[in-house]
């Protein structure tokens, strides 16, 4: 299988025989390079920034790029090194010789080189890497007395030997820790450190062994030998499966190829006149613009970051190192103006000199983006465009809730996805119903559920937070949290929830309702007790770039809200609109329910009529009251959607307390709801389906939103209703519809002689609305976009159901997303372009947008910018990403 | 509501103002005619038929047709006759009058006259007819004192008051039956034909009245008011809703328009030398080559039909009105002759005088199609083609199955649908254990359910016929009961099925466990105790239309076959391969089910792939009985596709059984089978996607297949193996299964150094992956439309929940036909044309046929063939009806 892939992937294949290129070695050194930031095709992102650096004339240890075009010859030839390389390499090698004043393979003081792989695109976790090579059983006792320090020239010997069977030899790794493991439990050691300069002697002898009986050969002992190995080595790694997943993910395409860099190794753990350290040019938590890191003198890059020793903060090297010091503060500023950006670098000073190992944009949390943004904009480092793209769009949902202080102590309990963000701790309870009960006592909630339903409405409101064992990052539960805001953990299967017994279980612990957990939505924690949570901080740098983003975008963003709260709270975040109004969450009210519930069971259409009369002048206040809130802005409303079996209750008990309430005999009322079930409810009798055949239902719910406009026309508010009709699928179900309500709001301008506007539309959320949207357009004012179930039809995938198998499909790069979150761009995304053309065709000023999940993520709205909807509509709580990331596309893809 | 669709479908308003055509009345009679057969756009079907035959020198009544281009005028200027249309019409009556010898509205001896719609397309149902109008109180008596029968006069006149109200004036017809009904009442009386002349002169006076309470005004009396109110009428009658319902539904464009017919009526009541009768050329029932049908002397065309009096059979006119006999024999041949089809005929004798009312193709039974369409062929009045053309494939139907005896007298109990044709009988049974059980006795039986799974196949399999009273036409039990070509009655909601009391309530009827009913397959019908059958005939004809079709046709014909039975049966009925081999319903064997949930419920790869080994030798055998009942024909194997909780039990009961007998723990299996639970199972974890997380399923699946072709070569039988892999909507699901699959056969051929040749396809039946067609052919040798589910997920319509609201979609127009019997090609069609377009671009010569329901369908066969697929693969009962629909859609739209 491996073959076959291998031979579709290869480069070169396609390319037929190759002739060497000219130039496929590029050196480079303080005196001499060949390569600068530019050549990133040629030698991969880390050997052009290396040669960059050194083009800047800061020091960087010396050493040379085997350049991408000689993957391809490797492939070329059945995964060889053409012999024709190795002069050059030889040649290059003398040139890092000299530079460094030492000589690889030297019993005396050796010359150690690093071999690293380095693609045009950042491949993390593919990137193998090989250190101390040049090692063997003859350098490495020069290594020792050069450094005066044999503990750590064995260490490193026996490092390299693990790496290397690793990396070249196919060695199975485990086989060396097992020795490691074995000699420690002799010895009573409880960590490496421990081991003794004789010890690690003895390890790098068992180390040999292992690899002689594995491989039938010795361990290679000639450093040329090794080198030869490692730059085959990291060819090869290339076409690993691991490797093509991964470019089958991020559409690397095959034919790049990796580079191989070779440089020479320097030590910070060579006497006090040494150090290491790793730092960032200003401060990545804060953004504050201060010089930010630590080093420890003698040592070594890994003592650093394993927390052996205290590392100390940077500006302290001024005192001991003052002159490195020096130098490093003038590399900074240089590399922080020369990139114009943030630099993350890694440095070792080997006896008084220092060495810039690596330095590349630093990671920064969204706070800190947003400062950095805005200062190097005032710095004019950067311009407006560039302050708004070095916003991660996605990251700013960090900054909107209130989050779990990062220094606090915790016990995880369990882990489950991140559905909603933010960080809350309550009492845990297992029913809606005690939700609403314990929150009116006054008590902080966690609704804990296996999964939510829409009848759990209620108790999620009253809850600080949902945690839930079953359904993905589009369960119910799920986009009802980010919805209303608030914090869910979904998914997690490590937690077992008893409903009946009202118990969870996790880790060993047995928790009973009232007992206080905390929930991490923006990472899926769940954590034993309560643990201490930071409000949410929104600086002026977020309202600065966000005006920034709203001058440069297109794409106007609208919400998804079905409550005058929501409503408010999106008009805060900055929404232009309702993109999409649910009413069936107003259903569920406790007021109303019954009456709902008596219109679903009713046996005629009189009887209907008579319960939908009651629904008629609450559904009217509901709208009244959103209108209201959003003053003019676009309000759509979409009509009934989901199956009438989400409506009623389905156990006997329930079924019994009902059947007294609205006065229908038990065994008829049980025999209705059971006739309403349905196998796939998805695919069902839902959305428009619902009032071709009882057309009373839409014609009460049009007739409460032309009343709410009269209304408020007379106290004198704006109003811009818009009326959608969901789950279209053949265009004749929208002229009948459309024909219907368009009656219905005449009876009602002719009664108030108030002949407002309002606009009829559709959504498209059905794979044959779409390639029929040219035929809907007709009957349509608007179309808007339902994107998930225009995914699960579309992909045939349910989403409820998805969870048990989407893990494998994007870990097998099926998908590279979950096309939940980030819409299917060629298959869901194309039905999205060839409806928006088709409807376009006929009528050019159609009004379109989207309403789904998608609407809110940064990747899907580059996309919605790109095909031309005129707006997106997303949860209250990620408008600021939309509008970021609205202003984002059209900067990378302006609108023609 | 209705003003918006009259205003979009109206004729006229997108032409503007119309002038007058230059002639718009065309006069018939046998003297002189305007048009004929080639005139029916402007004169519709029935005033181009009427000319024609007055062209033929046949007799007819005289009249004219108003042409359909009035009935754009009457539109364009509001819903009125226009003044120009009058003297027009006005010369034309007298035309008739001076051809008949009498007058309208002559007192003596007046002319009436019968007024009908007629459009260029037939349009049953629509046609507003008015007959004997001209009578008023004084022309009734001339009629009376002409004809010499005032009670013939005076019904006529009350007839015709009833007629003109309804269709002209617009009151409600209840009215006028209320009255009749309370005659009878006081009268005592128990048919309309013991009224007296007197009852009917009260009766006149009765709707009189009704008529001037109704309307405010006196019903019209003057003859030409009544003919300029009927002309109104039947242009009116083009845009009532029914109408415009139907044209959408066949597609007939509104500014088509209708035509008047207004003709002389003639009367076969008016003594001893008069007689009506309707007959056809030939037998209708049986194709036999002679004169048949029915007469009445001194009768209306009314007595005919009532049963009032019995009819003669039409040669025994010879005797009574032996040149009237005469003539009509001359005329019914030329008239075939004329027309080289069989023709319905209707005629009048007035007076020793032959009058023709009417002739058209006649209905008849496949049966006489095919005997017809053979010896009209050997007559050489019609050419192979027209041969072909002349058989409605569908009908075809009726000739495969055994039927029940059309002259047994039968009880109705109910009626559902026409899932799977045929008349069986036998005694009920609600379990499928017990069909089985009963079946070994010896018992005929028939199963009842409320709805069918898999878990019934076997009992299915025993029964005679099936009987549900849930699910539509394309529920389980319908489609697995055609594919076994068993006879089925489905979604007959009229019954009540108690399957724990193990009763059927319909009709008052309770019946019991053994009681015995009989179901018809082909109308839907189900019948207390036992009707004769009668078995199936399969003539010469039939035999010779086969061949004639088999010579035609470019669309290759394969079978939907899971069993060697169906194969078998297939073969027989000359299936030229398999075009889907579902491997699932080989599952529920009672030997192998145990070891398939063993499987379900592994806890590991290793415990899957044990419990996997015991099925491959069951596979194996599977597939080389099928393989060698093929012999060389190609054979399509889908591999696994349902997903797995339909193969587990769900009941504590049977998991407990379950646990014991393959030594789970209760509780452990329990849990493991409820988190098998889904959703939307249509949307699930199923297809390929059971593959991409179980990989040892299809794998072992693939040897089975891989070694049944070793075995069959080595006896040298020929084999053409094709394995499809289901639901795939990504093309990396393809290429990781088909890799694998590749992988597995290769090792088979090594190991049996047998390098045998076979291909590897997809099903297409997501829309995603209509839409990436060219991607997925990459890695396809062949597509495989699953219709059945691209219609399930385009139209986001759940086959098995579809059957509660489908029905109003097809009466409202939504969908032409139900979308699961024929294919909506607008849509679903769209998209198969797509991936058929997109997969050509990739592999021009890539193999694509269909395997969904819809490859039984003559419209959509004639669709497939259309869009360019090599083949249609239905159940074997359908395979003589896809022969003759792809002979026919060759000749409509030859391949290119």
């Amino acid at each position: 299988m491996e073959t076959t892939s291998l031979q579709k992937n290869s480069p070169g294949l396609a390319g037929g025989s190759l002739t060497p290129p000219e130039k496929f070695v590029y050196f480079f050194s303080d005196q001499e390079t060949d390569g600068n930031a530019s050549f990133k095709n040629l030698l991969g992102g880390k050997g052009a920034n290396l040669a960059e650096m050194t083009s800047l004339k800061i020091p960087v240890p010396p050493g040379f790029t085997i350049s991408t075009e000689i993957c391809t010859h490797f492939y070329q030839i059945g995964g060889q090194l053409p012999e024709w390389v190795k002069p050059a390499v030889i040649q290059a090698l003398k040139k890092v010789e000299s530079r460094m004043g030492k000589k690889f393979g030297d019993i005396s003081d050796p010359l150690l080189v690093s071999v690293r792989s380095g693609a045009r695109a950042s491949m993390p976790g593919m990137m193998d890497t090989i250190l101390n090579l040049g090692l063997n059983d003859e350098t490495v006792e020069g290594l020792a007395s050069k450094s005066g320090n044999a503990r750590f020239a064995w260490d490193s010997y026996r490092r390299f030997i693990q790496m290397y069977s690793d990396v070249v030899l196919n060695i199975n790794g485990s086989l060396f820790e097992v020795a490691i493991e074995d000699l420690k439990e002799d010895k009573k050691y409880h960590s490496d450190t421990e081991m003794s300069e004789a010890d690690l002697k003895s390890l790098v002898q068992k180390f040999k062994n292992i690899v002689s009986s594995m491989s039938g050969r010795a361990f290679p002992t000639d450093p040329m030998a090794q080198l030869w190995g490692a730059i085959h080595a990291v060819f090869k790694s290339w076409n690993t499966a691991r490797a093509i997943t991964y470019r089958d993910l991020h559409g690397i395409p095959a034919s790049w190829g990796t580079a191989v860099n070779v440089q020479a190794m320097v030590f910070g753990n060579r006497g006090d006149d040494c150090a290491t350290g790793v730092a960032f040019t200003r401060n990545p938590s804060t953004g504050e613009k201060k010089f930010y890191g630590e080093f420890l003198v003698n040592a070594q890059g890994e003592d650093v970051v394993a927390g052996v020793r205290t590392p100390v903060p940077i500006d302290q090297m001024e005192k001991v190192l003052p002159q490195a010091y020096q130098e490093l503060v003038e590399i900074y500023q240089k590399l922080e103006k020369h990139y114009k950006d943030i630099q993350d670098i890694e440095f070792t000073v080997e006896k008084g000199k220092l060495w810039m190992l690596q330095t590349r944009n630093g990671k920064r949390t969204a706070k800190a983006a947003l400062r950095i943004a805005c200062e190097m904009m005032d710095e004019k480092l950067i311009t407006e465009n560039e302050a708004i793209l070095r916003i991660d769009p996605a990251s700013l949902d960090q900054l909107l809730h209130p989050r779990l202080d990062p220094d606090a102590s915790k016990t995880v309990l369990a882990k489950g996805l991140p559905a909603s963000p933010g960080g809350v701790s309550g009492q845990i309870v297992f029913e809606s119903e005690d939700a609403v009960k314990w929150k009116e006592l006054g008590k902080k909630v966690i609704l804990v559920r296996v999964e939510t339903s829409p009848e759990d409405i209620a108790g999620m409101v009253a809850a600080q937070g949902i945690l839930t064992t079953r359904g993905g990052m589009t369960s119910h539960a799920a986009v009802v949290a980010r919805g209303m805001g608030k914090c869910c953990v979904a998914g997690c299967g490590e937690i077992f929830v008893d409903e009946k017994l009202k118990t969870l279980k996790a880790k060993g612990y047995v928790l009973k309702e009232g007992d206080v957990i905390t929930l991490d939505g923006s990472t899926g924690e769940v954590f034993l007790g309560e643990v201490k949570t930071l409000p949410p901080e929104l600086s002026d740098s977020f309202d600065r770039i966000m005006a920034l983003a709203d001058r440069k975008r297109k794409l106007k963003i609208r919400t998804n809200a079905d409550t005058p709260k929501d409503a408010q709270q999106a008009r805060k975040f900055g929404a232009e609109g309702i993109g999409l109004c649910r009413t069936e969450h107003m259903f569920f009210g406790a007021d109303r329910i019954d009456a709902v519930r008596e219109m679903i069971v009713a046996d005629s259409t009189s009887d209907r009529e008579k319960a939908l009369q009651k629904l008629l002048p609450m559904q009217r206040q509901d709208f009244y009251e959103i209108f209201k809130i959003m003053q003019g802005y676009p309000v759509t409303i979409r009509l009934l959607d989901p199956p009438l079996h989400e409506f009623v209750p389905h156990t006997d008990e329930e079924i019994k307390s009902l059947s007294e309430r609205i006065k229908v005999e038990f065994n008829q009322l049980r025999a209705q709801i059971k006739s309403l079930h349905e196998f796939n409810p998805m695919l069902g009798h839902r959305g428009c389906r619902l009032a071709i055949t009882y057309p009373e239902i839409y014609k009460m719910q049009v007739q409460a939103i032309a009343e709410a406009v009269v209304l408020l026309t007379k106290e004198g508010v704006k109003v811009e209703p818009e009326i959608m009709i969901p789950l279209v699928g053949v265009e004749r179900e929208l002229q009948i519809l459309r024909e219907q309500a368009d009656a219905v709001v005449k009876d009602v301008q002719v009664k108030s002689k108030n002949y407002f506007s309002y606009t009829i539309g559709t959504m498209i959320e059905l794979p044959r609305a779409a390639v029929t949207a040219d035929l809907i357009a007709d009957h349509a004012d608007f179309f808007s976009f339902g994107t998930n179930d225009l995914t699960q039809t579309t992909l045939g995938l349910s989403r409820d159901d998805s969870g048990r198998f989407l893990g494998s499909y994007v870990n097998q790069g099926i998908f590279a997303k979950d096309p939940f979150v980030s819409i299917d761009q060629k298959g869901v995304g194309l039905l999205v372009k060839t409806a928006v053309d088709l409807g376009r065709k006929t009528k050019p000023d159609l009004k379109m947008g989207v309403c789904g999940e998608h609407g809110g993520d940064p990747d899907s709205i580059e996309f919605f910018h790109r095909v031309g909807l005129n707006y997106v509509s997303c949860s209250p709580f990620r408008v600021p990403i939309a509008r970021l990331a609205a202003a984002r596309a059209e900067l990378l893809s302006p609108a023609k």
